[in-house]
């Protein structure tokens, strides 16, 4: 009964994660009812967005297109000497949001996992591996989510830079078992990361 | 620390309804890395829902620009002598997709509050009487949310037509008190319905 392009708004909401299909109806209906330049932006920026951004060079964080390397790479008063791996970028943004890492990030792109075919080549380490060697680092925190592929994933990186003078630690297990970076609150997050060794 | 048009597009997802800004930035993020031609679909759809959508020009709800009257309105098989009144688009929405309701919706556009300068006047409410003295209708059915204003709503309308030979029925009580339509279960709608009276 929904007018054409309100149920093709409304399907392309629902494909959306965490949005079911009454909830898109309603944000459809949502827009639909808005201010017009509000929805006219939404539109533009949406169009934009693929094309306004890119991979930062460094860290595989990212960027807007003017620049080669993101926000927290150009910072000058960065810590150089402490690095945090992640595996994506959704994770370096709640953590950043903490505002208790001052050193940098490096973004993965994912995990070493037999079963999906992923292994060490498909993720952002030569880039790792190259930082590692030209920057002074004195720590690697492996802020990863506490699971069986990340612990592989984990004594890989360990096993990587064993023989140099680099501190290698992990968050603490205060961050819950089945838990994910991305959704943990801060308190959890804030205690894990001052608790990592 | 996102990148501005990664910001910009968070913070347009964040004044949606229902959604806050963590995952805002989980959505545009999504978005950022989803299928190109989703993302141009989505912001092309969204770009001309305004202009492709109108309203109904006998029950107010929602119909494409190419057509006077609603799906429902256009289709000759309803009973045109049941009539359900309902607050708003959505709440039309959420009983026809129950399938009970066999007749025709009028769209109020809201409901008479004092306190919010509504009156009845504000409503669509003479082109109400419009069509109950030109069409042959034997029931209205009151399809309200259940608080004060609609009362208020209910017996301005029961008044309204308390002269003619038309049954005026309510939802049952089985909607919760501080319940909505649109957020109603379907079978707490279904018994709503059935057991109005």
């Amino acid at each position: 009964m929904l007018p054409d392009v309100l149920k093709k708004l409304s399907e392309l909401i629902s494909f959306l994660p965490w949005i079911g299909e009454k909830t898109a109806v309603k944000l459809a209906f949502f827009l639909l009812k808005a201010n017009p330049s509000y929805v006219q932006k939404f539109a533009d920026t949406l169009r934009d967005i693929q094309a306004q951004l890119h991979e930062c060079s460094t860290c595989h964080g990212l960027t807007d297109t003017k620049y080669h390397e993101c926000a927290i790479c150009r910072e000058s008063l960065r810590k150089t000497e402490v690095l945090c791996i992640v595996e994506d970028y959704l994770d370096m943004v709640a953590i950043e949001r903490l505002g208790i890492h001052k050193g940098r990030y490096h973004v993965l792109d994912g995990i070493i996992s037999p079963l999906s075919g992923k292994s060490p080549k498909d993720l952002n380490m030569s880039d790792l591996m190259n930082r590692v060697s030209s920057e002074w680092i004195q720590e690697i925190i492996l802020a990863f989510n506490p699971n069986i592929e990340w612990e592989a994933t984990s004594l890989y990186i360990e096993e990587l830079f064993s023989g140099k003078d680099i501190k290698i630690t992990r968050l603490s297990r205060w961050l819950p078992n089945a838990g994910f970076i991305e959704y943990a609150d801060e308190i959890t997050l804030i205690s894990a990361f001052r608790g990592r060794g």
